[in-house]
C-alpha cells in the first residue's frame, strides 16, 4: 500500500525540497500523490505533478488554469484551479505537506486536520495567528501534527516519550546584524537586510530573520507545539545555525537536535517519522566545524522577542495581531515607508489595539482579526510616513 | 511497592553521588536497599546503610568486618564480608547500581545480570574486558542494561526507539595535555596528569583521561553497548565536557546530550528510566557558556585511541588484554618505572601478546586472560626500566 500523500505549496522552497525528498525515498512507486497545488509557478507544478505522477495539480489562481491544463494535456494528470480545489487537496491525503505561506494556508491545512492526516507543518499562521482553533482542528480531525521548521523539528526530534520538556531553547543565527549597534540598524536598508549568513531563502523570510519577527513566531509556535508555558520559551543566539534547537529537562539534561542548514532532514523526518529514512544531506563533520557560539538575545536592538514574549503571556488574539502587523510593516519597510526598527512599533501598535479580542474560534474570526490587524497596522504606518 | 535496590560500590565517586540521587527521589521511603557494598570506608559505608535502612552493608575486605558490625550495632542493618557476600549483593535487587571499580566489579554485576535485574553500568570492566560474555549474562537473565558513564548514558539518551544509530560521536575533554606538543608529553609527570580540568576524579581515572585510555576503554564500550561496528565509532575532542556524547542518523541528524559536569544527571536517568525525574543539577546557560569547540583528536600524541580501534577491530581478548595491561602500564606510571608516553606501548605488546586468544566465555577466562595480560605488560615494564 503506498502511502497518500498531498503537497500543498508544492513550487516553494519547503515544496521543492519535499518533492526532492519524496522522489529520493521512492517516488511514485512509494507514494500515491493525490494532489499537488501552487499557484503562479505552473510550469513547475505540472513539471512536478508528472514526476511524481499527481493525481491533480492545482494552481491557487484561476488565471492560470489554462496554462496549467495544457501542460498538463496528456499526462493523466488532471488539473485544477482556485481556493477550494487547494482545500480539497489538503483533505485528499493521508500525509499532507502544509508548506502554503501565509493566510492562504490555513483554510487547506485545517481541512488536512479535519481529514485526520498527518499534518507535516510549514505554514506559520496556523499557530501563530489561530493556535488554540488550529490545535482544536487537529484534535477534531484526530490528525498528526509534526513541526517542519527546523528549529521545532529540532524539538519534536528532542522530545522524550516519557517526560515532558522543562524548557526549549529556540536558537537563532541572529541574522546579519546579530552584532551591529542600534543606530546602525535604524539605518538598515532593504538590501541588507535580505543577506542571510546560513540559509538561502527568500526576501521576505530574510528580513523576518534579520529583524528576529521569525524567532517571535517561532517562539508563539513553540508554545502551541509542546504545550508550553511563556516563562518555557526561550531564544539563546548560535550564529552558525548547526545546534538547531534544544530541550531541557527537570533533571538537568538537554537534548539538542543538530544537522547541516537542509531543510531535507526535517521534511524526510516529518514523512518517516517516528522512523528514519536515509537521506543524502551532508553529515556534521565537528572538527571541521570547530566551534559553535553562544550568546544573549539583545531585546533591545531585537524587539520582535520582546513582542513574542508579551504576546505569549497576553493569548487570545495577540498571535494573529502580531503576524498580521508584521506582515504590513514588513510591506511598509521594503517599500521604504518604514525604518528597520520602526516594524516593532507598527506590531505593538496593532498588538494593543487588539488587545481586548478573545482568541479566534473559527476561520472567519482569524480572518477578521487578520484584517483588524492590518488595517491598525496600515494607518501606523501611514502615520509614520 | 518500593523498588528494591543495591549499590555495588556505595563508598566511591559513582556510589556516593547514587546514595545521593536515592535521598533526593525519597530516600528510604521509595527505595528498598536491598544492600550496599564497600570495601576500605567502614565509616561511610555505615552511614550510609542506616541512612538508607539498607537491609544489609557488606564490606570486601574481610578484615574490616568486626569495625562495619560495630558501626552498625542496633542498627538494624546487617553487616557481611568477603567477595561471595558482595555477589550476593548483586544478586539482591530490581536496580543495581554496578559501581565497584575494576575486575572486582565483574562477578557481582554478572550475578545483577543474571538475577534478571535493571543494571546502572559504571563498572567498566564488565565490557571492555568482556564485553561478549556480559552481554551474554545480560540476555541469560533478561537483565536490562543502562550505562551511567556520561558518555554512554549521553548515547543512551540520544538513541531513537525507531531508528539505529549511523554513528556515535564519544566527545573527550582532551584533558590536560589537548595542547601540548609530543616532546613535552614525553615528560609529562604523575602530577601534571592528574589535574583533569572539568571533573574532579581520582588519580587513576585522571590520569586515563590525561593519556585518554579511558576514551579508549569507552570506545569499546560503546560498540558493546550500542552493538556497533568499529567505524561507527567515532570520537571528537571537546574540551568544555559540556556536550557528553552525540548519535548520528542515517537522515543526517545528530541528537546530543548536554549537561554541567555532574554525575548525578545519569544516575538519575539510569534510576528513572524511562521517564526523567527531578533532580537539583545545575541548569546549562548556554550564554554563559557563550562557546563549545570541537576538534579532532592526534592519535599520535593519544595512541590510545589507536589501539582502540584495533581492538574493536581485533576482538576476542583484544579488549581484555587493553584494559589489563593499561592498568598495569598506569601502575609502572605512577610508580614512575615508564614515561607517559610509554604506557601505550606496554598495551600494544600485551594486545600483540594475546592476539590469538579468543573472547573470554566464562568469569573464569575473563580472569585467565587479564592475568596473562598483565603477565606481558609487567615483563615489558620491566624491560624498559
Amino acid at each position: 500500500m503506498r502511502r497518500r500523500v498531498a503537497i500543498l505549496g508544492a513550487t516553494g522552497s519547503i515544496g521543492t525540497s519535499t518533492v526532492d525528498v519524496l522522489q529520493r525515498l521512492g517516488g511514485r512507486e512509494a507514494f500515491e500523490v493525490t494532489a499537488v497545488t501552487g499557484a503562479r509557478n505552473v510550469a513547475l507544478l505540472a513539471e512536478q505533478a508528472v514526476a511524481l505522477g499527481a493525481r491533480v495539480a492545482v494552481t491557487a489562481d484561476p488565471a492560470r488554469y489554462d496554462e496549467l491544463r495544457a501542460r498538463l494535456s496528456g499526462s493523466g494528470v488532471e488539473a485544477a484551479c482556485g481556493t477550494e480545489a487547494v482545500v480539497a487537496a489538503g483533505a485528499s491525503a493521508d500525509w499532507v505537506m502544509a508548506g502554503i505561506v501565509g493566510a492562504a494556508g490555513l483554510a487547506p491545512t485545517v481541512a488536512a486536520a479535519r481529514n485526520g492526516a498527518t499534518v507535516a507543518l510549514a505554514n506559520k499562521e496556523c499557530l501563530v495567528a489561530a493556535g488554540s482553533f488550529f490545535l482544536g482542528a487537529i484534535e477534531e480531525g484526530g490528525a498528526t501534527l509534526i513541526p517542519v521548521d527546523s528549529e521545532h523539528s529540532a524539538i519534536f526530534q528532542a522530545l522524550d516519550r516519557e517526560a515532558a520538556p522543562e524548557r526549549v531553547i529556540l536558537t537563532a543565527s541572529g541574522g546579519p546584524f546579530r552584532d551591529w549597534p542600534l543606530e546602525k540598524m535604524r539605518a538598515v536598508t532593504v538590501e541588507q537586510a535580505v543577506a542571510h549568513p546560513n540559509w538561502s531563502m527568500g526576501a521576505k523570510i530574510s528580513i523576518d530573520s534579520a529583524s528576529m519577527f521569525n524567532k517571535a513566531a517561532e517562539m508563539i509556535e513553540a508554545r502551541w507545539l509542546f504545550d508550553l508555558r511563556p516563562e518555557q520559551v526561550e531564544v539563546i543566539v548560535h550564529p552558525q545555525s548547526i545546534v538547531h534547537s534544544m530541550v531541557g529537562y527537570a533533571d538537568g539534561a538537554i537534548m539538542a537536535q543538530l544537522g547541516p542548514p537542509d531543510m531535507r532532514q526535517a521534511i524526510g523526518y516529518a514523512l518517516s517519522w517516528p522512523g528514519r529514512a536515509a537521506l543524502p544531506v551532508a553529515r556534521l563533520d565537528f572538527a571541521a566545524l570547530a566551534r559553535l557560539d553562544f550568546e544573549a538575545p539583545d531585546e533591545t536592538r531585537f524587539p520582535a522577542l520582546r513582542l513574542a514574549r508579551e504576546a505569549l503571556r497576553a493569548g487570545g488574539s495577540a498571535g494573529c495581531a502580531l503576524n498580521a502587523a508584521k506582515e504590513v510593516a514588513l510591506e511598509a519597510f521594503m517599500a521604504g515607508r518604514i525604518g528597520f526598527l520602526d516594524m516593532a512599533g507598527v506590531v505593538e501598535t496593532a498588538m494593543e489595539s487588539l488587545s481586548s479580542h478573545s482568541a479566534a474560534a473559527s476561520l472567519e474570526d482569524v480572518y477578521a482579526l487578520d484584517a483588524e490587524a492590518r488595517r491598525v497596522a496600515e494607518a501606523r504606518c501611514a502615520a509614520s510616513t
